[in-house]
């Protein structure tokens, strides 16, 4: 009998994992570049903060959540989203009291108990900015820059972004009863979702790709944006035209998420079949009051991480190829078995890759290894080789072999693979 | 009324993030070299796996560990460690079918419910390493000297390694029969912990930090070692010399897990006070089979990362300097924004690290953010130089200041840095 993961959770491999490496690698250093620096919060918390900072009435809160009570009688829950984490610790450890603007990041799991299916785990990985402490639609600008400047130099194609202002919660009533006037008459022709959705939300009524044909003539967001809203709305696009972001204005979009104001914006990129939002984000003003912190903007993205991984792969594109190891040591007998380790250290201690063999396997099984580790050397030590206190090196890619002093091992190969990088 | 993390639970933050940065940096670049590759299993599996690999007695199992039920009934649990995700992971995914050696490594957060006390944390985080597939003791000398190297490259003064043998299943039944003629007749004298602990598992007595003055004149389990662990043991022995790796030998070290069989070793290096185990682990040639898998041998070892981390700044060791940003770029005035946004974005897509203001502030407050962030150079645009077509270029090391034109700022940038990089 063996045990098996848990349903709607995946196992990344090492031959898989390299692409996770590579992507958040450069996740991290375009953030070192953008000047956003990395946080790190539990992987769980109190329930009511997502209660509060997500919103009670969103499917995750009513029906994704890992929510359990603890050993000491709390109920706390596996985070579902990275952003009231994040707000939580802006809060809690007084951020808000530096005087410039707080430009978080974080990578790593959230958990949504979601029906399983093709790509969707139940615990996935999310790259997510929090910019706090400022209005400035730069600031909104600059976080839609960084994910788009993200896609484009881990080498997806293809990805567009959409942007469009939600206004303010008092632009959105006033939306909200002329989008309705031009709903109602038209209930009964809209999908389940939607008819049950229609008073509680009907801005996502708009977003729905199955009632698409209902909605020509729709009245816009847009045209119901107060003064202040279309100025933020038309210089954060200037700011984008400036660093040459393409985007398009998609007055539909909402996100899934209530506390959104005025920008709002999705990442999109053709999928297997079908045009997929790979991520996403926007302005939250009123959240970090919200859950009981001072009156601080904020805008934010978040992106997934296996989606991305995944369109990768679908496009095979992004460099995923193994680095090459340096060096296996091949050694023969019981004599080399002590040398090889001694040998094999040094090596390690001077910044060279290597492996060897643990089984007592022969020379041609130690070669296949070598082989399948695609190294860069081999070093072979016999007795012959010990007794004369030499090793033979071979180059793996032009066959050449010759005798190498065992004390001079380190120093050639520095100079071999200093070498190799330069060409 | 604002939130807080659970308790034992706790915020890294942007200042105190560089250190984990590069001690987990330090782990990758090390298991690069010593050919380990990296796995990622779920931060929760089936409660019953930790009951089987971990041991239906431990403190960890019995006490501490975060169980609940998911939304589909199951019992899940959040990883108190890492050993039994990783062998779970290597069983079901048939990785045992590779022909070499599969030597893993894994970073990231585990659980325990423990009490709450100072540099314990509920949600801590481990290093750790698994090398699957042989018996050979070169390979339990490796593991110990990878986490040696560890300790070493990160800084850390003054790490002792202790090892010992604790046998096979057999050697530690007679053994155990050994130890308890000599403890029953002391029994009244021990501690609470140990009279209960005296039956159960008479070897961690030996371990007692109580107890020690009764222990005068113990069998000691070398005495009881068969060929087979003798030899075992030797071997180790010369290849940790040979490797230059300091050890001495601890004959009542043995760990709180009973699943190790031949070695066991734990790192130890000067607190604050006391002596502090720092990290560990041992060889498990049952546990793959105990599991539900081929009966594969193991070694691996467990390293905790707020310990390191905790120790490395009470040691005051460490590189934590936050590497300089390059450029703050100052704007002044409405049309100078848009061309900040706009260079600001060019400069880091050539990989150049800056920031700007978003708050609308006048020079001589941008000019402090700029300090506080300790930017290598200022990069100052009034209406009088947008004019012109220049920025004035600030050298904050040098002093030196000069008139460069807006386009060719990033080629400025990129020589100049290069130019220090160099010296």
């Amino acid at each position: 009998m063996g045990f098996q993961k848990a349903p709607g959770t995946q196992d990344i491999l090492p031959q898989q994992v390299e692409a996770w490496q590579i992507v958040e690698e450069k996740a991290r250093d375009i953030c070192r570049r953008f000047n956003f620096r990395e946080i790190r919060t539990p992987m769980f918390e109190a329930t009511e903060l997502y209660q509060r900072g997500v919103g009670e009435t969103t499917d995750i809160v009513e029906k994704e959540m890992y929510t359990f009570t603890d050993r000491g009688g709390r109920s706390v829950t596996l985070r579902p989203e990275g952003t009231a984490g994040a707000v939580r610790a802006y809060v809690e450890n007084k951020i808000y009291g530096e005087p410039d603007v707080s430009k978080l990041y974080y990578i790593g799991p959230m958990f949504r108990y979601e029906r399983q299916q093709a790509g969707r785990y139940r615990q996935f990985h999310q790259f997510g900015v929090e910019a706090l402490g400022a209005v400035d639609p730069a600031l909104d600008a600059e976080v839609i820059a960084l994910g788009y400047t993200f896609y484009t130099e881990v080498g997806l194609k293809g990805v567009r972004v959409e942007i469009n202002s939600v206004g303010t919660p008092e632009v959105r009533s006033i939306f909200r009863e002329r989008l309705l006037a031009f709903l109602m008459p038209k209930r009964e022709l809209l999908c389940k979702d939607c008819q049950s959705r229609i008073e509680r939300n009907p801005l996502r009524v708009l977003d729905c790709k199955v009632d698409q044909a209902h909605f020509e003539g729709a009245p816009s967001i847009l045209d119901s944006l107060d003064e202040e809203c279309a100025t933020h709305f038309e210089k954060l696009q200037s700011h984008l035209t400036g660093m040459g972001i393409p985007f398009s204005i998609n007055p539909r979009l909402v996100r899934g998420l209530d506390y959104y104001t005025h920008t709002a914006f999705e990442y999109k990129a053709e999928g297997i079949g079908a045009i997929d939002t790979i991520g996403g984000g926007g302005r939250y003003n009123g959240l970090v009051a919200d859950i009981g912190g001072p009156d601080q903007p904020g805008v934010g993205l978040g992106i997934g991480l296996e989606r991305t991984i995944m369109l990768l792969q679908h496009q095979e594109a992004g460099q995923q190829s193994r680095g090459r190891l340096d060096v296996y040591l091949v050694g023969l007998g019981e004599a080399a078995d002590q040398e090889v380790t001694k040998l094999l250290h040094g090596l390690r201690l001077r910044g060279i890759s290597g492996e060897r063999d643990y089984q007592g396997r022969k020379m041609k099984a130690q070669m296949k290894s070598a082989d399948r580790l695609n190294v860069r050397f081999t070093a072979i030590l016999g007795e012959d080789e010990l007794a004369k206190g030499e090793i033979a090196l071979k180059d793996m890619t032009t066959g050449q072999q010759r005798m190498v002093p065992l004390e001079q091992l380190a120093d050639e190969f520095l100079n071999h693979l200093k070498g190799l990088d330069v060409k």
